[in-house]
């Protein structure tokens, strides 16, 4: 620690204990607060001093400023064990400002959607991205880029790629290890991330739906301590019987909370956190954040006590995040004050000592990013303009078919054509990233479109530009178009943009403020129903998941169509 | 990591995986074994399989060697998270050899003694002698040598010197903050010394009897996150509730378990721990270990879940101790194996998957200890040989009142003369660390003695040598005799020697193995109380206490009687 540093941290811990000690006024002192003591589930009722944006001291205050907080709740900021900031499309400033009306102090997050397009470039980005925020961005590094071997991703992070990363103090480990398979195959880059993470003192987080006996085993003795996947209380009770800590996720697509319900009410609760993964920018202004799924907790019947104690020291112990998660001396002081428990109205926030949020959001401040990385960030997509003849074939392709309101797809055959009468559109994966002109094609069956083309560069894992398309001129319009807004959604009709959103940075997010994406977005979910994309799909993520290798059946890729059941490509 | 062990560690890594998923067999599998599972508090029977050390699945396995453990219960090692190992007088080899047989497979330590009298190359040797053990022997920093500004210790620790132990993995934290009025007083080098802690992730412990209100706020806000001084229940839940763990400690001198029985009976529990911080050779052999403790709460009614949890998991996490304390995939295979709760006979013990008690410990390997601190721990008195004319004096000197099974003193006014009859005897401490020629003298009552002189180089914190004497030769003789064999306690009578024990390595332990140590300072206290010492009184854990100048009212040092209540020593 640099020397000067010291003498001043010094400087302030004399203040902060000064003012514990009563020798001189606190900051704030929130007179006569209610509050959760996590420590001991119990709700208690004291003056709360804050000096120095630490809480400093809990009995009888006085500060420099006096908030009476009679008929008021604090609580512990609340943390968010595993999101990826990209799912929302806004970028990290612009992610804090919709979610501190809601609460949430601390995320820890998984980069795992920018470092498949930049790879270390993006872990680099968002690390700077998130510097200083009001809401505490930690991060765990993502293990699984690409997450298949199908995938022509941006990159390919190795184990000495990702271990330098733990230098960092805001990285606090190994992110969700998707593949489970590889791990109890012991595969050797995974187990090499997998102990570097661990020898240098941080957590593995696991994703592993549905795993259970023996490879579960396997799977948390190689070190993955967390499962946000869970969709059975069962298969819950199970990993956290063998030691793992269950995050309850509640995010756009996945709704764990119900089935899992449970665990609030037992002993359990204590191997407990919460989380949203992937959280719509439309789903965050409709029903909030970790605020939500601790309102539904309470409203279930669990204890406030335990559910916030889930919802803030559960993670902050569990993450070795020091210092957060509890109103307490010595504490961060990020605060939540609500009115009560019934109807839950969060009225401020407070981040570290300072009110971030009291009806309406602080201003935040700029993170400083290195002029290369914005640059690259904006400079994604490498791939020539394509033409209509890029999209044409000759004989027959395999038939993907979509299942309503799932993510999994059917195997429908093949076909010669495009032909709307009977729903059978073009579907095509075009490679961005280092220009291979690689373009798989394929059909696609209960999409619905009648008109024009839709595409996206949000396709996961990979994100290459994924295209939907009634004739082959439109398709090739839509794939340019994306490439020439540096990333993002379109939606043409007759070689013309009807509707988009552009996500300049890296194909995934974009500068605009949550309420504008929000609008755009839905104008073009809806220009994009006009065409005939029918109304129980959503236009776009439907489209993003169609390239993900790992979920049943065909998908597409930028080879062509792939059967994940066979494991291979589907050819004339 | 180096690259060839981090080639080696994955290969170990990858057995442990197969062995999980049932591809190989494991090494030991514990058939059908009822164990404790710490995340649920809940009793589990199962086939508990073990790799290469580790626990690699609990369900149904075959192994190498099978042992039927129908009958029996698994527990996870025990943790013992306080205590100075140099109380036991023994080596750290011959007290792994006392504690494994009552399941203690952790220690916490704290070489708080050792580092009085040979600073950071007292802390150099005690982590040499405990490297490799089959208990894993983990260290706090000592963070208060001396203890106090009266002691003439061997060593002054300032923060640039506890600091660097922070690179070695088994250093989990600083030692006991037993100078809570310095911390409070936002003392220079107090704050550097737990800032550093902090700043490597480390932990720091505390010592705070009694403390309370806003002194408590300011010492917990400082960073201090334990506390092992609760005699009450009260203070327990004061200090639990500002988010303290708790250690619920039992040792020779200190018994607080029946006061905090109720802590383990609620949801307190999950904040608390074990401790013994001081043990005795005869206390060991005859109440045993944490496992005496663990018995005790049992008895006492405390599910057995909780109390467990408290000896194993609970300690582990909060001391970062990674992959300790509990019986799940992945975790070191530290196991004891008891008949029952009711008896609680301990039947066997395994450290990381050894059987290393079975009715008989198993042989413990020699620590490797540098050469030159070898001599250095054999070669710590530094004074010339003193003459009764040391400790002659002229005029009255202050008498200081021994209170019968208390460790306080009272002020007994002075005295001039000796007067065995009044059993007022000399005492006197010899400085022994530098050669400084220092010798305080005074009166001391209410030990008894009628003949000969006692010394002993144990002596509360910096350990120089304490004497009282019915005359001056016999002092004299018992301090050169204590300085010839380089440390211990001896016993005098006309000059010559009539018990001793000595205590060659840094003039607090010995070599010898438990049960002689054990009959060898049980016959020098015989040896003491024929000489007159009175029986209620223990002859030389007294004599340790009367240079310990925070506890009141009045002690010797090396410079005349202090009296603690006016913070002054008093002259004639």
């Amino acid at each position: 620690m640099d020397e000067l540093k010291l003498a001043e941290s010094i400087i302030k811990e004399r203040e902060i204990i000064d003012a514990a000690a009563g020798k001189i006024p606190a900051d704030i002192v929130f007179r006569n607060a209610a509050f959760v003591n996590v420590f001991t589930q119990e709700m208690e009722t004291a003056d709360i001093a804050v000096k120095n944006g630490i809480f400093c001291g809990i009995g009888s205050y006085e500060g420099e400023k006096e908030i009476d907080a009679s008929g008021k709740i604090l609580l512990p900021g609340f943390v968010d064990a595993h999101l990826h900031l990209e799912s929302t499309l806004l970028t990290p400033q612009e992610f804090v400002r919709a979610v501190l009306p809601h609460g949430t102090t601390t995320v820890v997050a998984d980069p795992h959607e920018i470092a498949n397009v930049m790879g270390t470039d993006g872990i680099r980005y968002m690390l700077q991205a998130t510097e200083g925020l009001p809401v505490d961005v930690r991060f765990m590094i993502s293990s699984c880029v690409p997450a298949t071997m199908e995938d022509e991703a941006g990159a390919h992070l190795t184990w000495w790629e990702t271990t330098p990363f733990y230098k960092n103090r805001r990285v606090l480990g190994l992110a969700e290890m998707m593949d489970y398979y590889g791990v109890v195959d012991g595969d050797d880059d995974i187990l090499r991330k997998i102990r570097m993470a661990m020898e240098n003192g941080r957590n593995v987080d696991g994703h592993a739906p549905g795993l259970t006996g023996k490879p579960l085993n396997a799977y948390i003795a190689a070190g993955v301590s967390t499962d946000h996947e869970c969709y059975a209380l069962e298969e819950a009770i199970e990993k956290l019987r063998r030691g793992m800590f269950i995050l309850i996720r509640e995010g756009t697509a996945a709704h764990n909370l119900e089935a899992l319900m449970p665990l609030l009410k037992t002993r359990y609760a204590d191997r407990c956190m919460f989380c949203t993964d992937d959280k719509h920018p439309n789903d965050i202004l409709e029903r909030g954040h970790i605020d939500n799924i601790i309102k539904a907790a309470i409203a279930e019947g669990a204890r406030p006590g335990v559910v916030i104690k889930a919802a803030s020291l559960n993670p902050a112990r569990h993450y070795h995040i020091a210092h957060q998660g509890a109103i307490a001396p010595g504490y961060e002081a990020d605060i939540v004050v609500i009115d009560s428990f019934e109807s839950f109205h969060i009225e401020q926030v407070y981040k570290k000592g300072n009110l971030v949020f009291d009806g309406e959001v602080a201003s935040v401040p700029e993170p400083v990013i290195e002029p290369t990385l914005i640059a690259r960030s904006h400079d994604t997509f490498h791939l020539r303009t394509v033409t209509a003849d890029d999209f044409r074939h000759s004989g027959s392709l395999p038939v993907i078919g979509l299942v309503s309101r799932e993510i999994i797809s059917s195997n429908e055959g093949m076909a010669e054509t495009i032909d709307t009468d009977r729903d059978i559109l073009k579907i095509a994966m075009a490679e961005r990233h280092k220009n291979t002109g690689h373009i798989g094609l394929g059909f696609i069956k209960g999409y619905g479109l009648k008109f024009g083309a839709v595409a996206t560069s949000i396709a996961h894992d990979a994100h290459n530009i994924i295209v939907v398309g009634t004739n082959e001129e439109d398709m090739a319009a839509a794939v340019n178009r994306v490439a020439e807004i540096k990333g993002g959604i379109t939606v043409i009709d007759k070689g013309e943009v009807v509707a988009e959103l552009p996500l300049e940075i890296a194909g995934l997010m974009t500068e605009k403020p949550i309420g504008v994406v929000n609008e755009t977005l839905e104008a073009a979910k809806e220009a994009a129903h006009r065409l005939g994309v029918s109304y129980d799909i959503d236009p776009f993520m439907t489209l993003s998941f169609m390239s993900l290798t790992v979920i049943p059946t065909l998908r597409i890729t930028t080879h062509g169509v792939y059967d994940t059941e066979s494991q291979s490509y589907l050819t004339t």
